[in-house]
């Protein structure tokens, strides 16, 4: 969106100059699947569970606090409202949702990195949120802005990785009320993918609104999405006035909002796989139905962030059955209501990047793809319970994104791939490496990992036995290395260091 | 069903006195799927497939190099038999194969740890046939008969798998034409569950339901499956006479064959997904029909060990999404013949049991799952692709099994899943940890691994900060220190030790 940003502002020149000598790396685009999606719920379990929900709503309904202006709303809409609490009659909040949109599309700057949230589509977005990081050399630490900036950079150089994300990790250096001015001017200025607003408070998110026209242009950013959020809802059933402020903001500048149950079950939901369905779809129901009052129409994505607990220590565990049961059900939930389906991630409970962090992450990214989900947080660096932004889980599972793209393509079924041609050329007891359609296929045919070790013992041995964590450092840093950062309009990028230099100098600091 | 071998024997004070002193220990019944099959391949791509499948068979045939005996039976039934090529008239292979059973039951001596092999259950085996093992305290080394035996043991011990399976690992230090004797009386002494015969000659075949023969009965054996063997295809199109022979024993003694391929795809099927299905459906096609005339009714099952290669290398990879789609699309293939079906494993291509291992392993683990796979050997244990019996993997893995169990579930909607009362009792903003319905229900409700750390990082630091390999070693070391033999009948004993020495004696040691 450089394009119409850089007429708009009259940029020319010095923009072209930047535009020659800027390498491209490639990016996927974004996965359109040629796959079914996995169900398990029957018809009569979806009909019970959403039965269940509208009950949910209309009898012991949901609580918007501190919020006057949404309680208005609601009233006006026609729920019964007492103090702070919203009952919604039954179909009201489901008829409400009927007005968002099935499927957005996201702008980025880089129009080639445009990524369609929605139908078949899968989008790809890095760890958002934790306060620390780890490395190898470094161990874990609390993450800085530096540390942020590595992660928008390798993000930017993933192939496999459609989004530039949102606080891909928490720059604890940086005062919290300032930080969110320079987490978006980087994903603004060190990437070209598209990214994520800012949901701490609705200022905040004013202000990420700003930014984005003076990146992509005013009038541009009211008539398109470039923006997807994150809005938690506070489970059980509470909408916190602070993100509710936030989506509001976006919801009003035509902006994507994520509306989101946090959930670790047993503990914010019924500890059954049917009960906590249920509440996720009472609860974005409500959220949902809540973004189209403030605009019918307001893009949003339907979201489960749903995890299970271990009884015994109260700790939440990932990857595990239950969570994949909620996420496919979640997924036939959202296809039902027609809304674009946020869900599962690189989620694992593990301290390392070792085997209990990649079982737990394959099982929760398979079950991502196969249960339709259409915008997927957290897709790699996810570690420890969230609370870490992993550096080599980062490359390792971005790696394996690869192989979610490659699945999504399903079966070949034309004369090439039927490859008769082949067989009958071998014959009984040949090999197929030498043949004509081996020769004309290879190199498209497999996914290959640009990270795992297919090497034999002997050599893998004499190039000093690495394991996977060890392979990850060195890719990491060969990423980091080749980095180069894409053009951007010089008069867009002074704009954007002007608008965060004087936000930051409109408050003083604080790190609360 | 030790009972009925007893009885047969006349063994009695001595077997009660062992069936009251040994400990039991838990394992889990084969699962039972309650969640559709996932299928990729549309009706049209499978008539095609098939089509093709029944055109390589008529057209370029297969080899049945070395076996008079089997070109006789196939000139018999119609075919087209010149010199050891075999060319099969269309739909005659298909036919042979209908007289096979869609289910199996293969009995262990402890009758509670029968399994069903076909329909929409799934059975877990161990790892079969690597010439090294692994530990962290020895690194890789080649495999003993020690080693065999803590294998053996671990499987008894582990709760999520259903049979002790085969060669665990290939023992080096006992002689080539000797070693099937130890493995066997390895797996009949040291467990209670289910297991493979050997495959190795047919003599070693015909030593395998003779052992049985004094385990379970020689009239028994005749009557029911207590054995399911291995019998690989040579891709593309060639049955080795030594398999084959392999297979008339076992077919004619009413034991279990899985009859598969072992296809790395571009080297011995061709490098596309269809080509390779259709290789792979003509050869278990051509193989199950054989073991149809050779008995009709003889059980039998489609196997599919299908992986792809690294076109750079050569080396074969694992995990990956072409595995996939070939282990989904052979299952539909599987189902069209009402035949048992045997895919997928913790397949995967690392030296280490580090993360690449875990992701390719759960990527293959949950494929196999979804595929409808009744029978998976290899379901714990693979490292190095098949060259290494990991034993820290091995409990891994064997702990991830478990994560299958529970998906297999479904998703429960009974009144108490749907968990209404407990939505009402909570409310908006309260918490369900110590809800009514909670306390219930937690025990049974998640998923809980026996393995993995879900702890606090401060208690995980304190505790020595392991990762999964550190943990797996303290848990097989655990396992093997709380195993105890399971109960044998004392003349039974006696009568496989003797028939073992006997076997011995017979012919000098020969280690090629």
């Amino acid at each position: 969106m450089a394009e119409s940003a850089r007429r708009a502002r009259g940029g020319g020149g010095a923009a072209r100059r930047a535009a020659r000598t800027a390498v491209s790396f490639e990016t996927a685009r974004y996965i359109e699947r040629n796959i079914p999606n996995f169900e398990v719920l029957t018809e009569e379990a979806l009909e019970i569970i959403e039965h269940n929900a509208d009950t949910v709503l209309e009898e012991i309904g949901v609580n918007f606090p501190d919020n006057p202006d949404a309680l208005a709303l609601w009233r006006d809409a026609g729920a019964d409202v007492q103090g702070e609490r919203v009952r919604i009659p039954r179909g009201l909040a489901r008829k409400l949702c009927a007005t968002a949109p099935s499927t957005i599309t996201q702008v980025a700057r880089n129009r080639d990195r445009d990524v369609v949230i929605g139908g078949k589509s899968l989008v790809l977005a890095p760890v958002y949120g934790p306060p620390f990081v780890r490395d190898a050399a470094g161990g874990r630490r609390y993450a800085t802005m530096a540390d942020f900036e590595k992660f928008v950079k390798l993000g930017y150089m993933s192939k496999w990785l459609h989004h530039s994300g949102g606080t891909v990790c928490e720059p604890t250096d940086i005062p919290v009320n300032k930080r969110h001015l320079d987490m978006l001017h980087a994903h603004m200025t060190l990437s070209d993918k598209p990214f994520m607003g800012s949901v701490t408070e609705p200022s905040r998110a004013q202000d990420s609104v700003d930014m984005c026209g003076i990146l992509f242009g005013k009038d541009f950013v009211q008539e398109n999405t470039v923006m997807t959020s994150l809005i938690n809802i506070n489970s059980p059933m509470t909408f916190d006035d602070v993100m509710m402020g936030a989506l509001k903001v976006y919801a009003e500048n035509n902006q994507a909002c994520i509306i989101s149950p946090f959930i670790v079950g047993g503990a914010m939901a019924p500890v059954s796989v049917a009960g906590t369905l249920t509440q996720v779809l009472a609860e974005t129901l409500a959220g949902i139905a809540y973004s189209q009052l403030v605009r019918p129409g307001a893009p949003v994505i339907m979201g489960a962030f749903v995890t299970s607990i271990d009884m015994n220590s109260g700790a939440p565990t990932f990857g595990t059955p239950e969570a994949a049961h909620i996420t496919y059900g979640a997924g036939q939930l959202a296809r039902r209501m027609n809304l674009p389906y946020r869900s599962a991630g690189s989620f694992n409970g593990s301290k390392l990047p070792d085997a209990q962090a990649a079982y737990e992450t394959s099982n929760s990214l398979n079950m991502g793809l196969l249960s339709g989900v259409n915008f997927m947080l957290h897709a790699c660096g996810w570690l420890e319970g969230g609370l870490v932004s992993s550096f080599e889980k980062f490359v390792m599972d971005a790696d394996q994104l690869g192989t979610l793209h490659h699945l999504a393509r399903g079966i070949e079924i034309d004369e090439n791939a039927q490859a008769m041609d082949a067989i009958r050329e071998v014959g009984p007891g040949g090999h197929y490496l030498g043949c004509a359609h081996t020769q004309n296929n290879f190199r498209e045919a497999f996914w290959k990992s640009d990270l795992l070790d297919y090497k034999p013992f002997e050599t893998w041995s004499d190039e000093g036995a690495r394991d996977t964590q060890a392979l990850a450092t060195a890719r990491m840093e060969k990423m980091l290395a080749d980095y180069q950062q894409p053009a951007l309009d010089p008069a867009i990028r002074e704009a954007l260091d002007a608008f965060v230099a004087e936000r930051k100098a409109a408050e003083p600091d604080s790190f609360t």
